[in-house]
């Protein structure tokens, strides 16, 4: 579950006027995301133990490190528990900022990426679960990097934040604003009365897809540490392959497999809850659901029709259509096909499906087709509204009427992404790379696909960029996992001016 | 004047619910429309006496039918003459289809463009002064065909209906319904307290800026038929050249006068009629034009910059930078340079300037400057509400507050123009062009700019497009150039089923 996607949905702070920043419990929070990490980071010291590598002693240093800033910075209790948007949205921007920061640690240490902003980059593009890679030669890297690097996006897919509220209880109705669904449709935080719980139901959910799919990869004869790197990286929507070519040399069934679980990975999580709990009916009765699958059909079917009149393999269209199609939609960004050889339509039609990505409530990125539902409604009111200016109809999903406020955020939400993006790509586009690799590279990071065309394409790498670029890449990946606004309110000079003068309220 | 962009602010109906359409009324406008197209299509007939060609009397031929269709059409007068805005948009969106339907008749009679599909869409081409054309030769052309190409950019510049304001008596308050400006900063409406006078006002400014460049022009020695083809190409911000070169062989001293005639005609109208009537201080201070101007000189400082390093001569790079960024901020569409070779930079920063466009109230095209500077405060405005969400604000344009309605009617706006722009780059990709062109092609028909890059760059024509692309693309100049709305309500089956209702009310 991306929380960060719930928090971009208006919430309002319930009482007081004015309240500054409290920057305790954001040191609290943060600190305990450094604990995590540090939990999590002791996964790749046994994979080291197991294939006896050297490498592991790094990342138990740096687990040591990371634990040791943790435990000190959770040292005092915060003075209020109390948290209001502004707070959900800082902690979150920071912790994610944190994490990748000190993710990065073991890359640069043992010297398997050798320069620090290349580091940085893998790492975010890890945790935000783009999948876009600096790397040339993936499989020159030891087992270890290569488990912590598929391991952050299984970490980044679902959301540690979302991790820490299953785990740790927290006072009253403070954690709903750390992630809360004003969605469309039926919200998660609908699901149970308990944030908690639901945080518990969405992380079971996601373990119980994870080993189904590592099981079924492991029946296709892949090999162990394979299906749980290929698990992860589909479970997270990330991409990042083990193998240079990404899933090209792998058997059919495998690739099948992936496909299926790319696209489940992109529904959103609320559908399988119902299903979980018996609703089945009301689970196909979700219009993203429906539309997410409507999208993946005729995207499929055109790029099929495509790539049989190219080959005239049936078999071998279908699967490499439906494939990058699930890849793409769902912004994880495997490949088993080099689709810039593609037909131009088949490439315009991934690059359209850059745009949409997968369901709200999901672990897939972009901006989500219930936004694009919501959008297509409000154009299609606006011309109503020309024939009977009287008759306001709110916009309904699934027969709800959708407050306006939240059509409100949507709109200003799409406005805010295409500025962001027409300026990365002029920021990126100083550097003088063609137009077509730097529009894909902006789009393919801010949506957290991973690849795009030309120089960045499904056979390349991000390596060549200049440290400028990557710094406006790595920006975009964070905006985009973290939609948004989280990431632009810390450009807020009040934010900082607040963080400081906060403490003295206590 | 765009009448258009005046009608896609919210315009509520006055009185009364569920009013038919009212059918009488627009068949009379549309006959009055056809009249005064019959009249202007005399003056190709005078070039053509001039200059000796037998061309001249198709067009002569084709004024007298639609003079006689005109003069049926308006025989009966409308049974009422109340006027709503969706008579306003279907009146409009049919007047300009019609128009252009009866222009290229000419052309194609003639057989100097054989296709009719290739005539509609020059002559489409001509009227929404976008300037893309289809013919490979221009200077073929007899000078009878090349003077009304022109003159279409003259005539649709500022509009046909706003025309007919300004020359017919309309009853009470209904032709604010065909003109009317609900822009942030001062309004077109409020200038003078009759639409009428307004409508006069504005086409006395268009008329005396068009001679006095003309004037320029032949001082700078160029023949008196390319001063005025050049002269209506450029106030209508057309962009039909009549040299194979565009503007390219013309001399320095032409190119600059072109350069400043281009970005003037793209400032909002309001700020001439305020130095007119000697508020210059107060239309220097016209938020729009100041950043229309800061666009400007920011694009051709990055150009020259990037041509400077390219050949180091000052002058013609920062002529040519002028130039381009004059003629494409402007949707104007001239060249005096093949920018297709020009850095990956240039063309980024070109066809960023595609989007934006010029200023509303201007004859130019494009999203237009006020609208992204509405958009850039909304995105300011929601993040200053996650820090303090009980100050509700409202976004100001020039100290004055903008009406929710209208930032949410941009809004809209903006959503539409994306979700037409991508819709028809996908229709145009079937036909398997490279995504540069399919791109390039929409926004520079979209937003009636003319040239785009790689096919369709500065020195190529859209010739090669196949049937249902140049289909696909004539949509796109209409709805750009009626700023959308219009144009698709005619897709809307209750126009339909109350046009032909409507007849049984009076």
């Amino acid at each position: 579950m991306r929380e960060m996607f719930l928090l971009t949905f208006p919430l309002r702070q319930k009482k007081g006027n004015f309240i500054l920043m409290n920057g305790s419990i954001i040191r609290y929070i943060l600190g305990y995301v450094l604990k995590i990490e540090a939990v999590l980071m002791l996964l790749p010291c046994l994979v080291a133990l197991i294939y006896q590598e050297k490498e592991g002693l790094c990342y138990l240093m740096v687990a040591g490190g990371v634990m040791l800033v943790g435990i000190i910075t959770t040292w005092k209790k915060p003075y209020d528990t109390v948290f209001y948007l502004k707070e959900g949205c800082v902690t979150t921007a920071l912790s994610w900022i944190l994490m990748s920061l000190c993710g990065c640690l073991p890359f640069w240490l043992t010297r398997e990426i050798p320069s620090f902003t290349d580091a940085l980059f893998e790492t975010i593009s890890g945790f935000t679960t783009t999948g876009a890679t600096i790397l040339g030669d993936v499989e020159a890297l030891s087992y270890t990097s290569l488990f912590w690097r598929s391991f952050t996006h299984w970490v980044g897919g679902m959301g540690v934040l979302v991790f820490l509220l299953a785990v740790i209880p927290m006072s009253g109705g403070s954690n709903i604003n750390l992630m809360r669904a004003e969605s469309p449709g039926p919200s998660v935080g609908k699901l149970v009365p308990k944030m908690r719980h639901t945080a518990q139901i969405l992380y079971f959910i996601y373990f119980g897809m994870t080993i189904a799919e590592i099981v079924l990869l492991l029946i296709g004869k892949m090999p162990l540490f394979d299906a749980i790197a290929t698990g992860f990286g589909t479970a997270g929507t990330g991409g990042f392959g083990i193998k240079n070519d990404s899933m090209t040399s792998y058997s059919p069934y495998i690739q099948w497999v992936v496909t299926i679980f790319m696209i489940l990975f992109g529904v959103n999580f609320n559908a399988f809850y119902l299903i979980v709990f018996g609703k089945i009916k009301k689970a196909f009765c979700m219009e993203e659901v429906r539309y997410y699958f409507l999208i993946i059909f005729v995207a499929i079917g055109i790029i099929f029709t495509s790539l049989l009149r190219m080959t005239g393999n049936v078999a071998d269209s279908l699967r490499h259509a439906a494939f990058q199609v699930g890849s793409i939609i769902t912004t994880t960004g495997f490949s088993t096909a080099d689709f810039e050889q593609w037909s131009q339509t088949c490439k315009t039609v991934l690059v359209l499906l850059m745009f949409v990505g997968a369901c709200a409530g999901s672990t897939g990125g972009g901006i989500k087709v219930s936004r694009f539902v919501v959008l297509f409604k409000t154009v299609i009111k606006e011309l109503n509204s020309y024939i009977h200016p009287k008759i306001i109809k709110k916009i309904r999903i699934e027969g709800k009427p959708v407050e306006h406020e939240v059509v409100r955020a949507i709109n200003v939400y799409f406005i805010s992404f295409m500025i962001l993006f027409s300026l990365s790509v002029f920021l990126v586009s100083l550097e003088g790379r063609d137009l077509i690799t730097n529009f894909t590279a902006v789009i393919a990071t801010l949506n957290n696909i991973g690849p795009g065309l030309e120089m960045v394409g499904p056979t390349q790498n991000f390596g060549f960029f200049s440290v400028f670029s990557k710094w406006v890449l790595m920006f975009d990946m964070l905006a985009g996992r973290l939609e948004l606004f989280p990431l632009l309110i810390l450009f807020h000079p009040a934010v900082w001016r607040e963080m400081f003068i906060g403490k003295k309220r206590g």
